[in-house]
């Protein structure tokens, strides 16, 4: 056995790094993977989408020749709970610039049988080797300064999700226009917005990015529901390797219809480049 | 053996229908399915990637309990040929109101070894069973009547993809503000527009809605790009069952970096229902 690290994870873990430590697989046999998933990482007492999906990005790093997720989808299948886990990895096609595989992860139920709880697949690739040009129309979500913004220790110490453990791994600082939920006065708009960062000063990512784009409390809280909203499947593009520095990551749900929604995310680096993209399907459980 | 056909399947083919006739997958084994690709699906020689996606749909319907893609991401792996396919499922998960399956799709190479073009996650539901409520801020596209629109008989026979089979199965008529690229003079944004039929009448459902997202030229002829843009991932979510008629379908770019773009499409149905949404990544290539 031994810990999947690279140099710069290597870095990090030295430099005592929670997101690394928590997201580090051991791998058993080639493909196999054991990890002990992290309480630190749960809202409500589920584990996050988020952290779950750069556990598996870390496994299938590990596993393609390719370094870097461009492009990670996740069907979630059953809701993760601290503790023992096993990633099981599978190459699917290596090419020159890209390489595609497949990743579940499996917990033990009580009775000892092993449950799938999420199945992804991904294609990977080297974004240091991508040219530099950018034409984007894309513009940077409009965030005040992060001293102006709300974190959890600016509110009141009540609404959906205050208090979970996750909230102390992470610098989240909410624009003050998308904070109507917690004081009992949603927008109405499908819309979050927050500056991000991992609480211990760990630099971001491509893996981190895959937690900052389902780190956020959901846009559906905005929409004045309370309830848990399940993902059901997530994609994230990682479009550019990130500058140090905090992330900005704004949401936004356009349509909330038939007892589900979708959840866009954008995250931008401290050099105003669009660093990561997804979208993802969700439940809306009415609370 | 027998071929895969739901009751509505029925009418469809014994209508007629060129959509049906070729997604029809016939079942080997369970699990195991025949197709025999259609040459009336390419662009430039390629089999649409739409198309594909809509036999793998088929052919989950089948294996899953539920009828209706929810959300079905594919990663493509290698270029597809007309010709005969398998396509292989596995219910991953089944549950009460959604089950997840996955299914690839293999030909044969030259030399007759297997080859894996495309693979996808998917989940699936009723469509039928979610309660009517709407939410939704997204709005139709803004689209001209579809006589003051225009399709491939309607302008000069240059340019990508103009004379390509799958034109001859397709109704597309595209917003006359975004066809400058077939005429040598792209707008530079990265939008496209077009109202969008089947072209032997069979109305829209689920299925059809995954040819749907993946059928209009490229956004990249917007931007000014002549190359091919192929397909690395294409994720779709079905939000409602369409309603008979044209549907709208617009697609946008705001992100083309380091030689990806991605590619969002919203479709819309004739009682202005958000009917589809879908993001895929993409290459550029320049021509």
């Amino acid at each position: 056995m031994r810990d999947v690290t690279t140099a710069s994870d290597r870095r990090a873990v030295s430099d005592g790094s929670e997101f690394d430590r928590d997201t580090a697989v051991t791998r058993r046999l080639p493909g196999v993977y054991d990890i002990d998933l992290s309480a630190g990482w749960t809202v409500a007492g589920a584990v996050n989408g988020g952290y779950l999906l750069a556990v598996l990005g870390r496994a299938l790093g590990d596993t393609l020749p390719h370094p870097d997720p461009f492009t990670i989808s996740a069907h979630y299948l059953t809701a993760s709970q601290p503790g023992p886990a096993v990633v099981r990895t599978e190459a699917v096609r290596t090419g020159r610039t890209l390489s595609t595989g497949q990743a579940s992860l499996f917990q033990r139920d009580e009775r000892g049988d092993e449950v799938e709880r999420i199945r992804v697949l991904a294609s990977y690739g080297d974004l240091d080797s991508l040219p530099d040009d950018v034409r984007t129309s894309a513009t940077p979500p409009p965030l005040p300064p992060m001293d102006q913004c709300f974190g959890p220790g600016d509110r009141p110490a009540a609404g959906p999700g205050v208090g979970s453990a996750i909230m102390d791994r992470l610098v989240l600082k909410l624009d003050p226009a998308t904070v109507g939920w917690a004081v009992g006065a949603p927008s109405g708009k499908g819309e979050m917005r927050s500056w991000f960062a991992l609480a211990d000063g760990r630099d971001a990512d491509p893996l981190s990015l895959l937690l900052a784009v389902d780190a956020l409390p959901p846009t559906a809280f905005e929409l004045g529901l309370s309830g848990w909203v399940p993902t059901v499947e997530l994609t994230v593009h990682v479009r550019h390797r990130p500058a140090p520095g905090p992330l900005r990551v704004s949401i936004t749900t356009r349509n909330l219809a038939g007892g589900y929604l979708e959840e866009d995310a954008e995250v931008w680096d401290g050099k105003d480049r669009l660093v990561a993209q997804s979208r993802q399907l969700a439940r809306v459980r009415l609370g």
